[in-house]
């Protein structure tokens, strides 16, 4: 039968990842699609040098993506180059040539996904992005189809392995973060300039994407709520412990009558939840919806193998739509049209809370401290403190029972300007539902 | 837009679970797909006395099924009779009038599943059948496509609500089995006849469905290697506890070199395996691939609601299609063509074994079981006890080395004739890789 062709532009990790899985497992696919999927085409700035298959003589080699996307024996461009810049000129022409497009791209997808799907639409043409979020866990395909039939009312997801990385090592050693931080980047879990990750902006743009699959929704990445990693210490986990809790950098979207809660930050999870077993570079997304009720979805959240494996599905399925003459089945964010969205301000969400002090020690600072709480309403569950022999830079936590986010944020505000704190206290959710 | 029109057959609990979310949750629905899927027929043999949603005047009312397999106006047969009888004449006369079918039926798809598809391709038609496994989870979604791309290589999962909850119960209160099942029968989470549950005869049905969409193969469920779990007792859950594990009913595939492993059984699992923390009426799959490598798929395993979750998920994947004028574009079991197989038998597979014995006390008794043992090539690893009155009726464990089953089996069968026994040794696989 006539083969469906493949050009994959950009051979970084997740490109020779897809490669060696499209290159090596051939026959399986052959088989389960009754039709062959073949590599015809790769494209990367930098050929020389690359470990490719043996073998590959007939595949095309190139550095210039335009013959990719003109190549009219080419069916599915698949665009693993990443960014904002040439990824969406590559995108852009292969759709204007009446290719399909695999991509694996969240950050261009979060920012422009629904304009370029449309031009997709209108094109005739496919486009699919499994890849772009949560690596090996097919939580597109589940959102898209699997579970379409719900309604979806909150998602909470652990959505970047690097993060999730180093907080399981600063709780599994007692390291400090930046100790660990340069660890991860010596062993390549932490990129040379690691804000993307540890400051949840990957996170959040995964976030975007899942919004507009569970709820037709999109979203501006940057109206969403973001916080990162880089103020959690040993001495939180030790706390979050003693009152049964581990900390995660968690994604949250929660469905209101008045609209979407959407926010990424640390927060505590108690540990008999099963997304605080979560460890490692591992991803993991947990899943609510009305009639359904809960799911949960786990996997390897990065790494060439995994990612490769949601472009090579991803590759398959528009494949069979190619091959059924469908171009359109179902639209790549779930809904056949996304309404643009602002999510709710956090302000008036109300969590309990953990506020981790550094402090001069000295009498009174309880006192003080409960009294900055009473005036803005906020009533406080617990004091801890872990023994300690720095009299100078004593840490220690107050728990408050549930409050409203912009009456803990006043109060956060007004107990940093306090003299005796060593630096600005750090709140951090606790979700007790979970 | 034109819409596409469902008739349901079947109003048990998953049919009108299936037709509460069909008829409140329109609007979604439309919105997703870009056109209405409409309930245009019910069909059960006992419509008086449902508790039907307002507002459904407009809807066809029959107890005659073939009254909704020969409307012209109906596109899709949902089939919710369950069982291997009528709901094949049912499914087989929907397709010959050229209907699609969704069924949640995994006794009929596991044991004639494929003749069925068969049928449905040559018809132009379409089959789906999600809901036929692991109820809210969307396994054959993520089987199918998802995670298509993958070479698979090993299943484990928690396919039985009903047996779960039972051994979570008797670990819980370390209540006898018997009470335990009295009290699920009671509160409805068993049947009044239970066999199907707790002798694993469901359970196995659903990994025949697995199997066939994770490797291509059909098999009849009755060469699946199946024990129950009337067998457990506290006790057991108590020495698993001592050695860091918990006992759950394990379906289990594996792939290897000479053919296929299949087994469902009761095991010990580490309890630090995610597996583990699966309890009450949950189910979970944890696959193993060799690009993916593992993910892991949780929820609930049956209801109305979650159930019906998969089964209008089905209904707008199949409405999808039929809007796309195309019929089959993935096989319902992943592959485009299944091959009979027979499992391996498990005699040569090595796995660290818990037996337990039940014994009349007396000197002398580790040192004969220890020589059957040695006889049989098995080595002891451990000897463990709990403190017990009974002299009489003394239950004891015996961990042994990764052993052949073939050998573990006829050390029992030499055990159990031993004259100090009270009943035949229990003998559980401790699945330490997990």
């Amino acid at each position: 039968m006539e083969p469906v062709n493949v050009g994959i532009i950009g051979l970084g990790n997740v490109g020779l990842g897809t490669l060696e899985i499209l290159w090596e497992n051939w026959e399986q696919n052959t088989q389960k699609l009754g039709f062959p999927l073949w590599l015809r085409a790769i494209c990367s700035r930098t050929l020389e040098g690359k470990a490719l298959p043996a073998g590959m003589e007939r595949v095309i080699r190139t550095t210039d993506w335009r013959e990719v996307v003109t190549n009219p024996e080419i069916d599915i461009v698949c665009e693993l180059v990443g960014g904002t810049g040439v990824a969406r000129e590559i995108i852009e022409a292969a759709i204007a040539n009446g290719k399909s497009v695999v991509t694996a791209n969240k950050e261009l997808m979060a920012l422009h996904g629904p304009e370029i799907w449309r031009k997709a639409a209108q094109a005739n043409v496919n486009l699919a992005m499994e890849a772009s979020v949560a690596g090996g866990i097919p939580i597109h395909t589940v959102l898209r189809e699997g579970i379409s039939g719900d309604r979806l009312s909150a998602l909470f997801g652990i959505l970047n392995g690097t993060s999730n990385f180093i907080l399981t090592e600063i709780e599994k050693r007692g390291a400090d973060f930046g100790e660990v931080l340069a660890e991860a980047q010596r062993l390549g879990y932490a990129e040379a300039d690691p804000t993307a990750d540890i400051d949840g902006f990957d996170a959040r743009s995964k976030l975007a994407i899942l919004v507009a699959l569970m709820f037709g929704k999109s979203v501006a990445p940057s109206e969403i709520y973001t916080e990162g990693i880089r103020r959690i210490t040993p001495f939180d986990f030790e706390y979050a412990r003693q009152l049964g809790y581990t900390i995660r950098l968690l994604c949250g979207a929660r469905r209101t009558p008045e609209g979407l809660l959407l926010s990424v930050r640390p927060a505590l999870l108690p540990r008999s939840t099963i997304l605080a077993g979560v460890s490692g570079a591992y991803n993991a997304i947990w899943v609510l919806g009305d009639y359904g009720q809960d799911t949960f979805y786990y996997g390897r959240g990065a790494g060439p193998k995994p990612t490769g494996v949601a472009v090579v599905s991803d590759l398959m399925r528009v494949a069979r739509e190619i091959r059924a003459g469908s171009h359109e089945r179902v639209s790549p964010f779930a809904h056949a049209a996304l309404e643009p969205t602002h999510p709710l301000p956090l302000d008036s969400m109300k969590t309990a809370y953990y506020l981790r002090f550094r402090v001069k020690d000295r009498p009174g600072i309880i006192a003080s401290l409960s009294r900055v709480l009473a005036d803005k309403g906020i009533s406080l569950d617990a004091v801890l403190q872990v023994p300690c022999d720095t009299k100078d830079n004593l840490p220690f936590v107050i728990t408050v029972e549930p409050s409203e986010e912009s009456a803990i944020r006043e109060a956060m505000a007004a107990m940093a300007t306090l003299e005796f704190m060593v630096e600005p206290p750090l709140a951090l959710p606790m979700e007790k539902g979970l």
